[in-house]
């Protein structure tokens, strides 16, 4: 293990962190809730802790890939753990347990509040709790790479271990562009949401708030009613819509600034997250009617919920733990399949699914052919065997973690369809669930103990799992690479 | 496809399932309950259609892989719809798709019924019922295979798309002799247990009927409160002993007869599953100790609850929809990964989830090894890689058809636990599920077209989905063998 690389890498991490939290910094100044000395704090701590990792002067840049993926794992926890600490400093959190899973929350855009009235917190901690969205959508790393000049060819595994999805695209040759050119896309699409959510109405503060949360597909709010606070059919239309764009591969809109059209119609995974949306949208629609007295308000409230979930960001226009079992389930069968590969949402992502369905209908073929070589192929594209093994393996790690949290979350003694869908919801990042964490309640009422357990789910689901599982295999800890 | 050699097949599974009929007729000749003539309409019946079915000499006797897949469909399907006859002539049933459903659920071993008060049926029609999960545990092609000389080579097949888990051993070069070992060490169990539960002091009907439900972990029982009704403590404990044993793979009966030991306490699927339901045990008799005043009366209930879903079997001792949630998860967990393969079991089964872990971890591993070509191997012999990705794609086909079945099963409004463990407990052929499906209720209350979702999740989950994906195939059905 490269470790003074790797202290140096994470240092960078935390003083970027520290730069980071200046604007929050400034919103406190400005507004003057009082909540300043917990971002200087902060800001001082970072500094500090972040300095004094740099210091080690790397021997060898022999940077290899297990090393990568220690970096992005202990990265995560860090910049989660040290996020927290404004929440800390300002006092509106009951316990330093209750930040870190604010933060984590935050960081993985998963958006689950342990608060029970957010309307009273300082301008400031509002801020920073959306601002933590859109740092954590497009990535912390991401980030990095895009700022610092990258170690060596090796670093592409740190992209690879923050990334979403089986197989990052690099859409241009060096690391360091396509970082770049990601974070430009990234920011001109939040700009553009504030925007038309100012001309819509909303009061500026509430329009970058809202549009940090919906580009990381976060999901947190500074009302406690969410979105259904404004009751602005105009803003909720344009949010509905750009929580969809923020679940599409960002690849995607490269292709289009380059004229490639066709391409990026063509997408497979694009035109079937398309389809699902679609498809919830009208089932759902027909099945809330009756609840809603009519069409219209039906499809008004089912659009933004599904787009919402789909995305995994969170956010909700109504409480949809009154809705039937039916709408319920497609809702939680959003949550688990989430958007697409290559964007800031969470979930199991719908190209895997493809991947997964296309080696089923392989399997079924065989038993026709017992010996035709058939392989998976995506957008004309045969995918590497790796990929689908990954693919499959990422599959049945997601039901194991799942079905592990859920049994400790459930020590506790809380409902069934709380335990599941509380660890859905963290797993893919999403926010709300049904029953105590439905979208009009919180997270506030779990022990010490299972938000513990949550926050290791939000960081698993976001890293996608093989970046966490590496820190707790033990044999990676061992000078010598294990067998 | 052959045809004519399909339908012969058929043709004497139905003439086979007319001498099953024999047992119950004699039954209600002896006892009484004027439900003898649905027996012999539905043996005429029977006879009938399965000698014309076999009148077409078969022209060759080339009998390929997508044939036996076929024939284990389309089997499974009919023998299931004849079995009803005699539920339907009795005319203590609703409608023909309310037979129909109970007859599926005997034949798959899953024990959901339909009824809401069983004790008034005629003893005819009560044997009947627990003789069809007898039939259905072992399997009814195997009995075909056990009595009828096979067709040729490729006739491994049917039992391949019968029996349960990724690979069935031939334990003995022939087929027709390890069909025959097989039903001998099933015949022998079952005999043992209904000695040892009429000494237990259950009357020697009920002994019957429950041994059968237990051998071919199916649940149905003669009581409307299940074995709770006998409040026999001794009997409780044998069943609870006996539905673990029939959660075994029977190969591994014959590793004990022919003396290898050894091999049968190394077997890692014996092993995880000896673990499983130990720490199951253990877990659920804390939680719910509060229930029952104690841990001894908690042990009793928590014991005989495991054993009875892990094996998939559903009898029940107690309404576990009373327990906490812990308690619940683990017990839907046990209803997803099923006991053993090559049992008369259902679920996911453990070997399964043995091969599924081990594929992930070398995909771990392969973090540190880019270049390193490991492969899963199970006690002590590598795992064919066929094998494998059938295993991953088995596990992503059950979780597909859970999605949508759950969807389909919730148009007519029942409440989302409800309609996920009835789906999950069809699938894994278990029998109960939470909410309106517990223990204590009934799938009476579903509409007919639920009772044809849930009864295709039973045939599916029994034949582990791929013949009757086979049967849905349209390209199947072309004369030309597809591309």
């Amino acid at each position: 293990m490269n470790y003074s690389l790797i202290f140096k890498l994470i240092g960078n991490v935390l003083r970027i962190e520290a730069l980071f939290m200046l604007f929050p910094l400034v919103v406190s100044l400005i507004a003057g809730g009082g909540d300043h000395p917990a971002f200087l704090w902060s800001i001082l701590i970072l500094a500090v802790v972040g300095t004094l990792l740099t210091i080690l002067k790397p021997k060898d840049k022999n940077f290899r890939t297990r090393d990568a993926f220690v970096v992005a794992g202990l990265s995560w926890i860090l910049f989660s753990i040290f996020g927290a600490l404004p929440f800390y400093f300002s006092g509106y959190f009951k316990g330093f347990i209750d930040c870190v899973f604010e933060s984590v929350s935050g960081f993985t855009t998963t958006g689950s509040t342990i608060l029970t009235n957010i309307e009273i917190l300082p301008k400031g901690i509002l801020f920073w709790r959306s601002f933590t969205h859109w740092i954590g959508g497009m990535g912390v790393l991401m980030f990095v790479m895009a700022v610092i000049p990258s170690i060596n060819a090796s670093s592409v595994n740190i992209l690879r271990a923050e990334s979403t999805g089986p197989s990052p695209d690099k859409i241009v040759p060096k690391i360091r562009e396509t970082a770049r050119i990601m974070y430009l896309i990234y920011f001109v699409l939040t700009v553009v949401l504030i925007i038309l959510l100012k001309i819509a109405g909303l009061p500026i503060f509430d329009s970058v708030i809202n549009a940090f949360s919906t580009a990381g597909t976060g999901g947190f709010s500074n009302m406690n009613t969410s979105i259904a606070a404004y009751n602005n059919v105009a803003a909720e239309i344009i949010i509905t819509i750009f929580m969809f764009l923020f679940g599409v591969n960002f690849s995607l809109y490269f292709f289009i600034l380059g004229g490639k059209f066709k391409r990026f119609f063509k997408d497979i995974e694009l035109r079937m997250y398309f389809l699902i949306v679609t498809a919830s949208i009208l089932i759902i629609t027909v099945n809330i009617s009756g609840i809603y007295g009519g069409i219209p308000e039906a499809l008004r409230h089912s659009s933004f919920q599904v787009s919402s979930i789909i995305s995994t960001t969170g956010f909700s226009t109504t409480d949809f733990n009154l809705w039937p079992g039916l709408s319920q389930f497609i809702l939680v069968f959003l949550m688990v399949t989430g958007c697409s590969a290559g964007s800031t949402g969470g979930g199991i992502k719908i190209i895997r699914l493809v991947i997964l369905f296309k080696a089923a209908k392989i399997e079924l073929v065989k038993i026709f052919h017992p010996e035709s070589v058939k392989s998976v192929s995506v957008n004309g594209k045969k995918v590497n065997n790796d990929i689908v093994s990954k693919t499959t393996s990422f599959f049945f790690i997601y039901f194991a973690v799942f079905a592990a949290s859920v049994m400790l979350v459930s020590i506790e003694g809380k409902d069934i369809v709380t335990n599941i869908t509380a660890v859905i919801s963290s797993m893919s990042n999403i926010g709300p669930g049904l029953g105590v964490v439905g979208p009009a309640g919180s997270f506030a009422s779990f022990t010490p103990f299972s938000k513990v357990v949550l926050s290791f789910c939000m960081i698993a689901g976001r890293l996608e799992f093989f970046p966490l599982l590496v820190l707790f295999t033990p044999s990676v800890w061992k000078k010598r690479l294990i067998k």
